[in-house]
Formats: structure tokens, sequence, C-alpha cells
């Protein structure tokens, strides 16, 4: 059980009405790999800079991550600042610094090339695609994006989406990559492109499951606090993709699961600043917040005496 | 069974990207009158003009709704005129005429003063406690309000809601009403005041129900077509409440089974302008509409081989 995921390591100012933290550990693949490893192992292709705090790196590895992938590189680290408002929602980006994540390009060590799950987290789609180029094909690869690539790169982004088999996104991402409003359609023209699963991220209000023709809606728990949304929906992935790392052939029940795992692993991530609250979680948390996702939306049938009669 | 129902009939004219409609029937009552009426009797209280048209009088009792309660009064019926974008939220209010609304003072015919549930829908907070006098106290009374009435009688609407067993609002009221932020304090602080139960109206992401202790979440179903919004919340509160109406002492479950109804029936209410889409629906759209939110959040239980392990 491994899963190789290309993405972004950085170092993230981030201020909410609940605190402001410089310098902070962040990027898509390191909320995803903090998140996937409570379920599998991770081995992180990625780069950073010269300045890179080695107790970043120790962090990682106590999580299992395998770093043989992080390249090390002259310059610094990309860096991300942002400011939240009381919604929580649509961060102002006060500055960012590519720094040596400008020419990220991701290699994949030898021992690295027949992975059996690959996850692209948010990289141009033309680098996606490279390594994909690069690994012997695994039984499954997904992918995430943002507006930057819909907006910037459609026709790289739509190769990239036709070549994988799950494409994970928000809600508004998915409605701006197939130019459509409702939802639904959106989902259908994406799926029409050649993934068989999208995964629509809804924030506070959980996720859409589309897989093939059936729909499944993982619900958001209303949670008592939340301090730094940044890396809710990588957190998401990771949860996602690390469950499902698991199971050999997963079928349409495994995917639900999935998405609620994802679900519990980003109500976790949001619940403080930077991987913080996924430092060391036990398996008895991830386990009861499992049960309280079960609880927040399991019904029993509604008896048929109280249905409409005809 | 039957529901006793105050609130607002309208002849409303609506404009949204799919079409552009003048005079039609709504009202809060109204909608949740159709609703209401696939589960059991309404008793409606409302005002309407001289110039409410005889056939939209002629479609509530054609579903059962007793109008006996319906005052006619002199002058003209209470009008509103909105306009909608694409995002289908948050209308632009082009017009309101109160009308004979403006004046509205609910009378009970005597026959009806002891319902087994009465729903205030949106009208003045001191209006909704009047009702409360003149009735013999329900086993459930339940209530809708609007930002209006937040801003402008929160004493007169805190007096009223500490006298009801169930609060009807959406999530944007819940936070506005509670002046906290997170939906989950905001509800409590709600439910700290008298009501056993707070249903948090999500919109297209569906409901929370807070409980006593408990919360559920009913999902929201992405739909084919939604062309007008108009109502749903309050044909969300018509399906619940007539819903809850079958049952003679509900539990925490008929809850849960009540705002799943709630939703199927709000699922209907935007697909067309108007009340249109209730007009006629089989039982069996509704039973299969029903099912669909079932199979839309059911989950079998995770394997616990697949939970983490310590």
């Amino acid at each position: 059980m491994s899963i190789l995921c290309v993405g972004s390591v950085a170092l993230d100012s981030i201020e909410t009405p609940f605190g402001k933290h410089d310098d902070i550990l962040g990027g898509s693949a390191t909320h995803f790999s903090c998140a996937a490893s409570y379920f599998s192992t991770v081995n992180l292709v990625a780069v950073v800079g010269e300045d890179f705090p080695q107790h970043h790196l120790d962090f990682l590895r106590s999580r299992g991550v395998d770093l043989e992938g992080l390249e090390v590189a002259t310059g610094s680290t990309f860096r991300w600042k942002g400011r939240y408002g009381y919604d929580l929602h649509n961060p102002e980006t006060l500055d960012t610094q590519l720094n040596v994540f400008a020419d990220f390009n991701p290699k994949v060590p030898q021992s690295w090339c027949e992975p059996k799950i690959l996850f692209l987290a948010n990289i141009h789609p033309a680098l996606q695609r490279d390594v994909l180029t690069k690994v012997k094909r695994p039984k499954l690869v997904a992918l995430d994006t943002m507006n930057f690539w819909i907006e910037g790169e459609p026709e790289e982004l739509r190769r990239t989406i036709a070549a994988v088999d799950m494409v994970i996104i928000n809600e508004a991402e998915c409605r701006a990559l197939a130019k459509e409003p409702s939802l639904l359609q959106a989902a259908r023209t994406i799926l029409s492109w050649g993934p068989k699963t999208l995964v629509a991220k809804q924030g506070e209000y959980g996720a859409l499951l589309f897989h093939g023709d059936e729909v499944f809606a993982a619900p958001g728990l209303p949670l008592e606090k939340v301090l730094d949304p940044t890396g809710a929906g990588d957190s998401f992935a990771g949860g996602m993709i690390g469950y499902l790392d698991q199971i050999s052939d997963p079928q349409y029940e495994d995917f639900k699961h999935a998405v609620v795992m994802g679900s519990v692993m980003a109500s976790f991530n949001v619940e403080d600043f930077s991987c913080d609250r996924l430092r060391n979680l036990s398996a008895e948390e991830i386990t009861r917040r499992y049960q309280t996702f079960r609880s927040l939306s399991h019904f029993e049938p509604v008896p048929a005496d109280f249905l409409p009669k005809a």
C-alpha cells in the first residue's frame, strides 16, 4: 500500500479572525500527505528551498511520509500569504512567492515508478500529465486543480482530465470548468471527458460524489471551532485517497466511504492552523468522528404508512 | 389530522433567467399549504383582496385546503415583485405592495380553535404570538420568520420564539438571530430560548435539524432544472409539518423523516414557477423522489478493517 503524491510544499502566512501565523507548514501535497498518512504510506514528490526548516521534514517523516522524492533546490521555498474574514471563505491573497516552485519539474524516484494510486495535486496540468508518462499506469489516478488553470490553461487541463480516473475539485470549479451553472450538468460534462468519478467539494456543506450515473452526498459536519480552512480540500483528498488505497478493487460503496473519510479528515484539518490538528490524531478520534458523520446523515427508511397514498 | 396555518397569500411577479411571470399565485402560506396537502389537511388563515382570482381559490380547494379562514378584504391582494440572477439566490425585490396584508389581523374560525399542529408562517412576531392566544395549545407549534423581523423586532421575535416548539429558518437567519457566526453555536443559543427543535434551511445544500442535543443533516438533491426558487422554504416547511401531522407523538427519527420530506417537497417546488409543480404530483412521484434522497445520502457502515488502527 502506497500513494504517489505530486504537489506543493509551502510555507504559509495565514491570518484568520482567530489568529495570525507566519511561515507555517503548508502546501497542497503537505495537507494531502498528513491526512492520507493515517491510512497508508505516501511517497511525496515536491520541491522546497534551502530555507525549509528541518523540523517540518522531521514531522512529515514521523507521519510515515517518504521524502525520497522531495527535492531541495537552490533558492527559497514557495510562500503564500493570505487573510480570511469571518465567513472563512475565499481568502484574500496578500502575497505569493513561487520561488523554487516556479521551476518545479517533478522527478519520480525509480523505485516509485509503479504506484498503486497516483494523486496529482494542484500544479500546472501539463506537469500533471508529464508525471503520468513517468510511471507505470496505476489502478487509480486522481487530480485536483484550481481556477488559475481552469481559466489560464483550459485546453491543457482538459487533456489532463481526459487521462485520469478521478477529479476532486470545488463545486465552483466544476461549474467553471464545464461552463455550466447546473452542478449536475457540469458533473456530467466533466465525466463525459473521460474520468469515471468526480468529487465536487462543497466546503462546510460536505461533498458530492458523481460515480458513473450514481450521486452521493456526504454531509458537512457543523463544527465547534474552525480556526483555519487552509488545506481543507487537500486533507479531504488525502483522507479519501488514503482510504481507497486500502482496497484492491474499490466499488461505488467504497468510494462513498472514501468521501466520508475525506470529510472526516478535512473536519479535523480546519480545527487548527497548518496541519497541527493532524499531527497526532488517535485511531479512536478518527473512528469517533467517522461515527459522528454517520449518525449525522443516517436515517431509517420512512414507514410506508407515512408516505403519500395514491 | 389537520394543520392550522397562518401566513400570507400573495400575487407574485417573478423573473428568473428561465422565465418571467406576472401575478402568479404566491405567499408563504400558499406554498406551505400546497406542500402539506399531500400529507394532511390544511386550515388556512390569511387575507386576500377583492382582486384575488377565483381560479386560485379553486386550485387551493382542489388540494383539500380549507379556506374558511381566508378573509377577503376590501382592497388589493399583497403583491411582491422580484428578480433572480443565475445563481438563483437572494432575489432583488423590485416592488412590494402590502395592500390588505398591511392590516392583517388573523381570525381563527371557532371550529379551528383546537388544532393539532400550528404553523406560523412569516408574519409580524406579535401577530404570531397573538394567534397562540386564540387557540388551545396544540401539541406542536412551529414558526418561520425573516431578516426583516430579526432586525426590526428582535425582542418581539424572541418572545414569540420562546413560546413555540420548533423554529424553521434559513441558516443565515439563525446566525443573525443568535448574533453568532458559528451555526452550531447559533442553534444552541436559539434552542436555549425555549424551542425543542430548530431547522436551519440551507437551500440547495439541504437542511440541518437540531433536536435537543442531536444534529441531523438532510442532503440537498442536485436537480436537473431549477426554474424558480420562490417558496422553497415554505414548501419545505409544508412537507415537514404535513409529514409530522401524521404521527401522534413524533420522536427524533420522525423529525429526521420530516426534514427529508420537507426537502422532497422543496425540490419539486423549485422545478417550476409558483406552485405549479405541486399542483398535481402523484404519490409515486413523491415516493420516488424520497427514495432518491435516501440513496443520495445512505451509506453502509465502513468495514472496521478499513478504519485507522491504534
